[in-house]
């Protein structure tokens, strides 16, 4: 059976943003926006996947694909995903990092 | 104080080596061997730093930063690094991905 935490993608070229986060204590709305956000995002024109760990002290790292930097910037502006944004740095953050790359070869495990 | 789970960079452009995991079962050694290649990888030229998550069921994603690809290239060819990526392939990962990617933009939580 295949593994859902691995995103199923093309072959590069693909664009990755890499969202590294230290949450702060407490759900506060985040597990329930998460999992909207997440299902929005797979919705959007140009989602290819999404692979995701978080740590038990609170440190993460999500890597979303896309086909290109238009659907990026587009998935940043969608009005409830900034709403989304706006309380991650109000209340679920305690600091991030955002990196968008373009992913030129991959392998994997054979 | 800072964060030290957060890799400190320059401005892009530099590269990142995306490694998405699945661990097996037991320690089998992984723990000092994920500490001894870390330890190593930060003496390699053109390392800039690294990020890493895993959950408590075992999916994971580490997030190495270099100057350039020769670099990554250098790394994934070192001799110590090989044995380990043997006793990944063997004995520590289900499964894993890798993918290399472009880092073109950076913006963090202000």
């Amino acid at each position: 059976m295949r593994d859902a935490s691995f995103a199923q993608l093309p072959a590069p070229p693909y664009y990755a943003v890499i969202f590294s986060s230290r949450r702060t204590p407490g759900d506060e709305g985040y597990g329930a926006m998460g999992e909207r956000m997440a299902t929005l995002a797979q919705q959007q024109p140009g989602f290819l996947g999404i692979e995701s760990a978080r740590d038990a002290d609170g440190f993460g790292i999500t890597v979303s694909y896309w086909t290109d930097e238009a659907s990026i910037r587009a998935w940043k502006h969608h009005a409830e995903h900034r709403i989304a944004q706006e309380t991650g740095i109000q209340s679920w953050y305690q600091h991030y990092e955002t990196r968008v790359a373009k992913v030129e070869r991959a392998y994997s495990l054979k």
